[in-house]
Formats: C-alpha cells, sequence, structure tokens
C-alpha cells in the first residue's frame, strides 16, 4: 500500500462530484479569514449574508439525489460497508467520503436551520454576559444548546456512549471509553506533579516590547520553521487562528501584547504550526476527504509540538536568547537565557486555560469533559454546571474562580454548540511529546539543531511522517505507525516528571 | 412614480431567486480584492478555482429551468415585452432583469468555455509581450479575439451596428449612431483645443513624498468626502480599484509614486469618487438588478468629477496647499497655491491614456473608439491595427509611438476581451463635467466650498441626484434628470474652453 497508488477510474466521478465542494469549503474560509483580519465594522451582516448563502449551496450540493447517486455505487448507504473491491486507500476515501456525508443528511434541514439560529443567538449572548461578567444572562441558551445537542446525538447516532457521537465530528473513532482510559492516568499524574511543583516565584521580563520587533522576530521565526511565505501570509487578529485556503495559500494570524513577549511570540509559533500541517498536506489528495487532517488532536499536536515542545524547550531560549537581547535590550538586558526559560515554564494553576502553563493546562480540558459528558447524559442544567466548574477548579487547580468572566464564560466553545471540542486540545498536547520523542530518536542531536535555530530537520521530519499523509490514516493510526507506540498519557507524563520542577539551565 | 414605492407581492418569487446571484457575485468581488491586495504569489492557482466554481454555480443558476420558470410569468422571454400590469419601477426591474438573463442565456456554454480560455491565454501572453516590447507575439491572440468578439456578437444580438451589441454590456441603451453623434463634435472640439494648448513649461513639483504621509494625505480628502470607513476600506495594489462587497463593504485600492505626489492622490480621489457612489446605494433594491450602478459611464462620471473636475480645480489647489506644504516642506515649499494648479493642469499630450491630462484624455479614447468599431466589422487584423494605432496617434496627438509597450500594448481591455468598454470613460468624462455644473447651479458656494475642502455638500448632491437611484433609470434619463440637460460633447467643450490655456490664478 503506497501513499502514490493512484485511484482508480471507478472513483472518478465521486471524486469530480467531491472536488468543487472542497473548493466551496475553501471559499467560505476567505470569507471567514477577511471578517477576522480586514473587514470593515459594518460588513459584518453583508458577511453573515454571504456565509450563509454559501453554505446553502455546499449543503444542498451534499445532500443532493445526485451526490447520492454518485456515492452508493461504492459503499451500503444504510450500513456504511464499503465495496470490497478497493485498494485500502481507495477504501479509505470512499468510507470518509461516506462518514462526512452521513453527518450532512443525518441531520433533518429543519433543525439544521434551528441549530444555527440558536449557536448564532447564544454566541452572540455569550460576548454580552461575558463583557457584563454576568453568567445568567446566558445560562438559558446554554440550556438550550444542550437539549439541542442531545438531539443532535440521536440523529449522528452512536454504540456505546451518547458523547461518542460529538468527539467522533471533532477526533474520528475517538469514544468516551477509550478517552477516559487515557485521561484518568493522566489526572492523576497532573495532581502529583501540580503538588510537587506549587510556589516558587516567577522571574519578570518586563516593560514595554515595540510591536514591529515583535512581529519581525516571528517572521523570523516562521521562516526557520520552514513556513513558506510564497504559499501563505501572516496577519493580525483578535483571535488567532490558521486557515487554508488550498495548499499554496495558508494565512495564519498572530497577536501581540506590548507588555508580555510571550503572547505574540507563543501564538505565532502555535499557527505555525498548524500551517506547517497545512502547506505539508499531499497536493494529490486534495479537496477529497483524505487531503485535509485526520483529527483536530492530530493538528493541535502540530500546533502545540512547535508552541511548547519547541517554543518552551532550554535550547530554544538559549538559541533565541541573543535576538531577544538585541531586538529588545532594555526588557532582556541582562537577563541570561535561562532566566528567560525559567519565566516562559513557570507553573502556577490559575483560571484561564489559554494562558495555563504546559503541567495544569491539560487540567482544563479534564474538567471540561467531565462536565460536557454530564450535559449530554442530560444530568445538568446550565446553574448547576456553573457550580461544578467552580468546585472542580478548586479541587483539581487549587483555583478560586472569582467571577464568571475569567470562570466558566472564558472560551467561546459551548455558545458556538462545540460540545466535543475540548478534548482534543489534550490529545494535541499528549501526540505532541510522543512525536517529540520519535523525532528525537530520528534527527541526530535534534536539541543542539533547536539551540541553533536549524528548525527546518524538525519540519521536514514531520512533512515525511505526519503532514503528508492528511487524512490517509486515521489519528491513533498514524501515530502507531510515526512513533511506534500507542496513544497513552505515559509519555507526556514522563515528560513533565523529567522538565519540572524546572532545573536552571539548559537541557 | 416614487423611489420608496414598494415591489407587488407578485414579483416576491423573482426577487428571492435573483437575489442570491448578487450574493454569489459580492463573494466573487471578495476573491478578487483578495487577489489585488493580500494574496500570497502562489495562490493564485488555487483563487481561480476558486473564481471558476462560483462562476460556474452562479451561471448555472442563471440559465436554470428554476429561473426561466420565475421570470416567465412577468416578461416574454422571445421579445423582452414585458407584462403591462406593473409600475414603472417594476417594469424595468423586470426588463433589466431580463436583459441580463438575455446575455446570459444568448451565449453558448461550448463558446463561454472557448472564450474563458481565449481570453485568460490571451491576458497572459499580453502580460509577457508588453514586458517584452513584443506586440508580434499578441497579435494572433488578438486576431482570435476579434473573431470570437464578432461571434459574441451574433449570439447577442443587435439592431444596426453590430458594436451596439458590445456597447450595451458596459453602457446599456447606447448606440454606435448615437455615440458618433456625440463624439464627432467631441473630437473636432478637442483638435482645436489642442492646437492651442500647445507648447508652455510645466512647473514641476521634484523630491522624494513620503508614502505614510501621502497616505494620510488621502485618508484625509476620502473622510472629507464622506468615504465611510465603517462601510469600506482603502489598501494598497498594483492597479487600483474600487470593488463593492455590499452597500456596508466597499473597498477601493490606491498605489503611490514616492517621485509623483499626482499618482497616488489622483488615484485615491478617483476611486473615492467610485465609492462613494456605492457606498450611496438605496439598500431597497440591493442585489437586485436596480441595485447597482446604471452603466460604466455614470460610474466613471462619479469617479472623474472628484478627480478632474474637484481634483484638478483651481480652488481645490488653493484649499488643500497649506496640508502639501505641511506634509511635504521640501517639495512643496515655497511653491505657491497657482504653482500646483498649473502643474496638476499641465497640457501636453503624450502616448498613455491613463496619465494624459484632460484636454487630451477624450482623443485616446475615441482613437480606441474608431479601431473597435473596424474590428468588429471584421475589417482590419491585429498587426494593421497597430499600424493605424500609431497613425491616429500621430496624426490626432502629434505623437510619434516610439514602441508597443507605450503603444497599443498599454491597455488590458483588449486581451481580456473588452472591446466596446472604452467610451463609457469618454462618456464618463462629458457627464462629470455636466453633473459638476449642475452642482455648481445647485450648492450655493460651491467653488469656496471646495476651496474650503468642505466636500459634504456636494457629496450629499451626488446622493440625491445619482447615487442613490442605481439602475432605477437609464443613464441618459438620469442625466436629464440630474442637469435638466441631454447628453452632448458641447459641456464638456465649453468647459475646456474656459479652463485652458491655464490662466495663472485660481478661478
Amino acid at each position: 500500500m503506497s501513499i502514490t497508488q493512484l485511484v482508480r477510474p471507478s472513483l472518478d466521478g465521486l471524486i469530480q462530484c467531491i472536488k468543487p465542494l472542497g473548493v466551496l469549503d475553501s471559499i467560505a474560509s476567505v470569507l471567514g479569514w477577511d471578517e477576522e483580519t480586514w473587514m470593515p465594522p459594518n460588513g459584518i451582516h453583508r458577511r453573515s449574508e454571504q456565509s450563509a448563502v454559501l453554505a446553502q449551496i455546499t449543503h444542498e450540493r451534499w445532500v443532493s439525489d445526485e451526490f447520492r447517486r454518485v456515492l452508493s455505487p461504492h459503499v451500503d448507504l444504510n450500513t456504511g460497508v464499503v465495496n470490497p473491491d478497493y485498494t485500502p486507500i481507495e477504501s479509505r476515501l470512499v468510507a470518509e467520503t461516506y462518514r462526512q456525508w452521513r453527518k450532512k443528511t443525518a441531520i433533518p434541514t429543519a433543525f439544521a436551520a434551528r441549530w444555527a439560529t440558536l449557536t448564532s443567538e447564544a454566541q452572540h449572548c455569550w460576548q454580552t454576559a461575558r463583557n457584563q461578567n454576568d453568567y445568567a444572562q446566558f445560562a438559558p441558551h446554554l440550556d438550550k444548546i444542550v437539549t439541542a445537542v442531545r438531539e443532535k446525538v440521536q440523529y449522528l447516532g452512536y454504540s456505546d456512549h451518547p458523547y461518542d457521537a460529538l468527539l467522533d465530528c471533532f477526533e474520528p473513532g475517538m469514544t468516551t471509553q477509550r478517552l477516559t482510559t487515557i485521561f484518568d492516568p493522566l489526572k492523576q499524574g497532573i495532581r502529583q506533579k501540580l503538588a510537587q511543583c506549587s510556589g516558587g516565584n516567577r522571574p519578570y521580563i518586563s516593560g514595554v516590547f515595540d510591536t514591529n520587533k515583535q512581529w519581525d522576530l516571528g517572521v523570523m521565526i516562521l521562516k526557520k520553521m520552514g513556513f513558506d511565505f510564497n504559499r501563505g501570509r501572516q496577519d493580525q487578529s483578535a483571535h488567532p487562528f490558521t486557515t487554508t485556503f488550498g495548499l499554496n495559500d495558508v494565512r495564519i494570524t498572530t497577536r501581540f501584547s506590548d507588555t508580555d513577549i510571550l503572547e505574540g511570540l507563543s501564538s505565532t509559533i502555535h499557527e505555525g504550526g498548524h500551517a506547517l500541517y497545512e502547506q505539508g498536506l499531499d497536493p494529490q489528495w486534495a479537496d477529497t476527504p483524505l487531503g485535509s487532517a485526520c483529527s483536530l488532536g492530530i493538528h493541535e499536536s502540530q500546533s502545540r509540538l512547535w508552541e511548547v515542545m519547541v517554543g518552551r524547550h532550554a535550547a530554544f531560549w538559549q538559541g533565541i536568547h541573543p535576538h531577544m537581547q538585541s531586538l529588545f535590550p532594555n526588557n532582556v538586558g541582562s537577563r541570561d537565557h535561562s532566566t528567560l526559560y525559567r519565566y516562559v515554564n513557570h507553573v502556577s494553576p490559575g483560571p484561564i486555560r489559554v494562558s495555563a502553563d504546559e503541567v495544569s493546562y491539560n487540567m482544563h480540558i479534564l474538567i471540561r469533559f467531565e462536565l460536557e459528558k454530564q450535559m449530554v447524559q442530560g444530568s445538568i442544567d446550565a446553574m448547576a454546571l456553573r457550580d461544578l466548574w467552580n468546585e472542580y477548579y478548586y479541587n483539581e487547580l487549587g483555583v478560586r474562580v472569582c467571577d464568571d468572566r475569567t470562570g466558566i464564560l472564558q472560551d467561546v466553545h459551548w455558545s458556538a454548540g462545540l460540545i466535543g471540542y475540548f478534548p482534543t486540545y489534550a490529545l494535541g498536547n499528549l501526540y505532541s511529546v510522543m512525536l517529540f520523542n520519535a523525532a528525537k530518536q530520528a534527527i541526530p542531536n535534534l536539541e543542539t539543531k533547536i539551540m541553533a535555530l536549524d528548525f527546518l530537520p524538525l519540519t521536514r521530519w514531520l512533512n515525511q511522517t505526519i503532514h503528508r499523509y492528511g487524512n490517509v490514516y486515521a489519528s491513533e493510526t498514524l501515530i502507531q505507525m510515526a512513533t511506534g507506540e500507542s496513544l497513552s498519557a505515559s509519555p507526556f507524563l514522563n515528560y513533565l516528571s523529567d522538565k519540572y520542577p524546572i532545573i536552571d539551565s539548559p537541557g
């Protein structure tokens, strides 16, 4: 079985039918990118109209008789059993096409419309509620979303746990049961590690960091990572993201704080990691269900590998130190690289997920996982959810949540109906450690190379082991192929043990 | 008959069917805008795919049985005779919908595909040929385009002159015969005026103009013109343009020369004029055939009114002079405003249309009009066309064309198949003078206001007389309503007589 094996002519009709759908999705990405980067304030209503027309056209094509007619010779439309005559890759192409088609057609049109209205209203309310620090006005929306999610789960179907139906939207093949076997030891390990890491002072790198210099630093690192500016670009936005118009047009955004150098640097490297994945996909699968990431967990593994495994590595800070001194003499000045390293890797649990250190980060996810399971089982209402949120934060992280803004209202996901999404962040972290370990085995003196800011060997290894496969393999298969190991929490916990408490010298 | 009169319910089906087509067009505009502003170099192939898929979907909807079914109760699909029961505005809505539908359906799909390939290849070759200053390699493409245009004309149909079919694509209702009655006296008048204006030295405003300061100057003027930056934005591009995503998202681009202050200033004001039209359209007609400009000539009248009638007016230069002195002390320094005025309005025929003074500009158009008529009649091939081009330039403008780059290869239009487009530039100039004359009648002390850079009264008058009507009236009707006069060359020629030769004091 080879990645270069050509799809048989018999699948041509299906591929011809599905490729324009990929192109339509990429047009939606253009609209979304512009909305977050350059769109004038009053352009939002028109943008919603444009996105709605495009979404409707795309949906109509997915659920059309024509698509059903073209798909049906290849797979049993009721059971999903693929015609056995295909090669493994062809078979996966058909199966993944079916999986996507099944999700589109399983949701009744009336429900989809209701869902769109519901989440649009909820997101609008969430923004207000967060600004006003008033969870009570958002709670009824969340209750409605949870009710709708439980209905959605019935349409999508599941064999064991209803939460499985949601997981499958973001991390195909993942189940609640499997997650639990991974997350339970993870939780135990984090608890132990947090107990060891508590306390200690963080060296503070203060002052004002010129935004133009931060931009230049980010661009330098992106180039060294191998981000191809002929095939992509970087802009600024309120919330950093990566979006793909096509293999040769991958765009990232970043944001800067002029008092915190880490914000811009981390987000640039993080999105750069996502972008390398997108720029590294194999063109032969473009616009087919095999031509994009196999899961959000794998995607996040790429961003977190660069942001954390590389970007918080002692060797990285040793290598970047002279650049920092030269760009920001007033802030960095006489601080040595190990001080910067300790600054970046200080462990101190707080209420906010996105600014969490790497020891406590996954605990934020595990808490959300517990809450989401209860939502989907229908055993909790929105007001009780907040009590439980605050209780978990205190019990697991020792954090007293002072207000809803920095508590249950901090993330956009639930207001957007994205329940089942959070676990992919933790999986990304676990995968990223496994991949970095394998990269160290495969690339001689990787850490010395990182110290020299010579990142391309790592990028090439990721291209070969992850990027080019897109969705040709399922995520756990891919990780097994790339690392020789099965997904578990052990590599991550061993990594934490080796790294924390911080030893005050580069690794 | 009132602009606020509501369309009868009976047209609802048609409007529901046509509005998404307007939205789809506006998505194509987003793709086009990004292509010219921010797209990375290698993104072009993907962008072509996106545009092609979108164009195909839009075309399929126009020529669908569904559209025919929805349109047919309102108009005879063979003759274009509109059901007589409608109000005049309703009737025009149906007629204009029919006119657009007729153009889409008249062209056979196979021809449209051939045309797309032909013009794409020709544009590609034109760029190379222009760079290499080698017309011979482009000539065969132009011959093919001319042959195809003559075929297209047969599909579109015409009653008198085949060129009428092309004119109707850009300046609906305009005919070759009518143009000739307007352009003949225009040509005579320009010849006389050029004879008077020849000679004289141009004061030269030299030095380097900081691009950021040029940008700020442009933004200041745009704001004073009433361009709403909440409902639009400005960027830079190689060729300035205006594009509309919706009434609340109108985007313009500009370009700068750091040695020629006029390039950026003129293009900003020019595109600003286009943009005010788009921002001033009546929302009630949005995404219907009445909701956009009634012709390219009228659109150009808006840009040229601002660029030339205002932007080259003595009062404007008197008003802008202190700003210029303050922004560019090294360049402008002790020069007085009348020196700037003479610099801006110096008459000196050259080979290049886009940098022509306002006396000779229209002659560039009249030459192209003569050549295009001969193309469409099939009486000339591409190599002979160049000889004729050079001959006209010498006879009419006294310009010896030294090379093809600054001669017949200077414009993109013919390579893009845009034959019949050039006359709208001259019409825009004629309309702009008529409108400015009417504005002076309607707005007390307009020139004093211009001197104070108080442009909003003019913008409001244009909103009321032109912008809000969109395509509710045909262009010549609209001009008659706005100015009380019929289209002719006289106002333009009188304007030239009053202004040239330049009198060395503000008007």
